[in-house]
């Protein structure tokens, strides 16, 4: 459900930090929903071809991410997202000197399948089969 | 309209399955809308550069898709799009052993142009002359 | 705020056309926004990734765009915005023969930060100072 993209400079990341990027934000979400939803890209973007202001930009790091399994119910749910990833984040961005910007999009539930399943809703008994075997199966309930 | 992003393993398909992809693809929309409304892009993504539940993921196909042409009216429409998608992509993904995952968004009609122009409502003369000429052109109604 | 993602051919634009078409974008919203809040970013697309209607077009430019920071209030903004858009870029896409398309989608505010701040609402003194530094920093109002 959360794909997150995250664009970044050349280099900026080895596969060592990449995977645990990637498991932070795992983090966030794993006591929610299966770990397997969470998914999390990396895109190298060289510095002629990211702008700021129109500017190019070698040091920037841009992370655009999709929810769909979750909609956030509340203003506070909200704040304490950011703020809990900004901080998961700050060892490989904020404390290597780069800047950052990032976005949430919310899309929706119904209109998202994993391996063909249409994936049960919040709290069902399908969604906590889905939780303790990580990973995708047919439905038990309408 | 559909702006269909296939991310996926590197040398998963080759230029005939993308080919192919793209006009399965294509064949689920062309009764609906000109067939040039239809965009497919394909990404390789190398597995340190992308992770499911923070693991890399060799053999994870994501599929990213924005609606913009059209809206599903129903919930049976929803459910028979997807399985309909599923099914035909059935030979490169699920056949091939890939996991995979796919969402729809869905974008304003009204904040898209093709060519400069702001595209005509479904079922007008001018979106059957779209159709019809398979290319976008100078609208002749309001 | 807007995140512009523009797909073109390999060796479309040199990097001084990417910077001119930053520049010219930039333009669009620096009046009513900091200018930091844009980024654009460049992808090459090789022929054999891009099929527009199921068959692969070496000459197309696609432009997906994610407004934050505003949404339209009038539909006379919006055909405003798009036709100002495609005059701008006309230098670089039209003129040179190649076929185009762009959208936008509006994703909210609310989810959404720079430098681990929540950017001020429109027309706050906050958000004058972020245009005068053209910087992210802490808000001083709520």
């Amino acid at each position: 459900m959360p794909l997150w993209k995250i664009y970044h400079p050349v280099n900026a990341f080895s596969d060592v930090d990449k995977k645990g990027i990637a498991q932070a934000i795992t983090s966030v979400y794993q006591n929610f929903m299966p770990r397997f939803y969470v998914g999390v890209t990396f895109q190298e973007v060289s510095e002629s071809n990211i702008y700021i202001g129109g500017e190019p930009h070698s040091e920037f790091i841009r992370i655009s991410i999709d929810h769909i399994a979750r909609t956030f119910q509340s203003v506070d749910l909200k704040i304490t997202f950011f703020n809990r990833i900004n901080t998961l984040l700050e060892p490989w961005i904020e404390s290597r000197g780069y800047d950052w910007e990032m976005h949430v999009d919310e899309t929706p539930f119904d209109l998202w399948t994993i391996q063909g399943h249409f994936p049960p809703q919040e709290g069902t008994p399908d969604e906590r089969r889905w939780m303790e075997e990580n990973r995708a199966s047919a439905r038990t309930h309408a």
